[in-house]
């Protein structure tokens, strides 16, 4: 009878991949913005800022990463339900202030599994989750399920 | 004269019980699910969290065992009062960040006194609740006065 | 080319195998304890806390077992280190407060891998890791890679 | 009359440039460390962890940058003066627990001027230490003003 559970996390190489394509990234668009990875855990594997991004922009792009592993969705996921008078109304508010319901956070998926997430954040949060969005794409990752 | 007040908590025994139909709850709808059950001080006693669960739910079912204790209420009590314009507006973002309004926290009663709450996490806070309340009827409790 | 690291961690009937080891452990020594068990990622899956037991054990239990997989070592093994002049001085004070050197957190491994971790918290510092390393090996674990 | 203060920063080149050398270092060396890179604001401009290495080391490493930019000192030059009874008693618990006095964080000098630090975490202090000083002189840095 197995005592554990088996849990797979994105790896170094994917992270520093995944860096790679996140500057060159900002240096088309002509944005400076910041990134971070989590593992599986929740806990981040690497994060960076771009020279002039939002100070504020490193912390966010955590917290985007950590809310999509804590959450198993994309942070935009809850934009809709979690305003007032809605089901989810109150979410943004929980974990102790690190989640987030700001776009730019997607979680990372592969064969189905979650393997962690990417949080990009510094510019619109629909510009920051496409980033986020085609970097996971480009490691080989879906961002569902 | 009394120099003290009494107060009654669930004990062990329930929590433990608790927990055991939170697994077969779990197991029989097939769901991933995060558990808490707080004492009368609003302070956890047993929580847990499924395999395979939202890991920000383990952090969430607790709030909301807290808030319920915290507030002598249902989570679900404010969702409404505590939108923005509404009398309650704020209240979500008390407790040092531990209160919250999601769905899926209920005190128990016994004979009309608050002895403590469960907080249940990971799914629609609808559900999340019903499965926190049926839990606490069937060790026993009331989850009104 | 694999683009994850796989991480094992113990599972959920291991932890609650692991509860009830704990439940009887205490009743057999007349000890009211807190205990906690945390995953590979440092995530705590369950955590409990005996009737009478000291309130703050219930966090130290937690904290002993994160640190555990934290520095991947028992929580002891810092003791003699991080005294003021020692090499690993300052060491207790790290991780935002959740550090510890005290006695009585053991991290889990199979086959030379950290599964997670266990935290016993209440007593002397020597007992509550007795009681920590006893359940670990009762549940099929090393306390060592 | 002026009205601002120039400061000069690490870049981004150099701080990918570092994480490149850190890279190689741990690979040849066979350890799995965590690395980090603050700006001279302290604020932390790129962190990094290698699969395996302790998960307590990645917020270990940004707390050494962080330390060494606070202080414009090696992390190691407090282990003396800061134990009991000596000048620097307390330092240690300093800057609302991100103060550290284990070795490992470097601060880096252009010309005499404090641009950033480097912290490195995971295996003994004094070989943190001797990784971040290779890397700072590396990346054209001095460690002393």
């Amino acid at each position: 009878m197995s005592i554990t559970v088996p849990t797979d996390s994105i790896n170094n190489e994917s992270a520093v991949a995944a860096l790679a394509l996140f500057r060159s990234e900002c240096a088309t668009r002509g944005l400076a913005l910041s990134f971070a990875i989590a593992d599986a855990g929740g806990n981040i594997v690497l994060s960076y800022r771009t020279d002039g991004a939002q100070l504020g922009s490193y912390q966010l792009a955590q917290d985007k990463a950590y809310t999509a592993v804590a959450f198993q969705n994309p942070t935009s996921a809850w934009a809709e339900s979690s305003t007032p008078g809605n089901p989810d109304w109150g979410i943004a508010l929980t974990l102790g202030g690190r989640a987030t319901v700001v776009a730019g956070g997607v979680p990372l998926f592969v064969s189905g599994k979650l393997v962690g997430a990417i949080g990009v954040s510094g510019t619109k949060g629909t510009i920051d989750e496409e980033i986020a969005t085609s970097i996971a794409s480009q490691i080989g990752c879906e961002v569902r399920p």
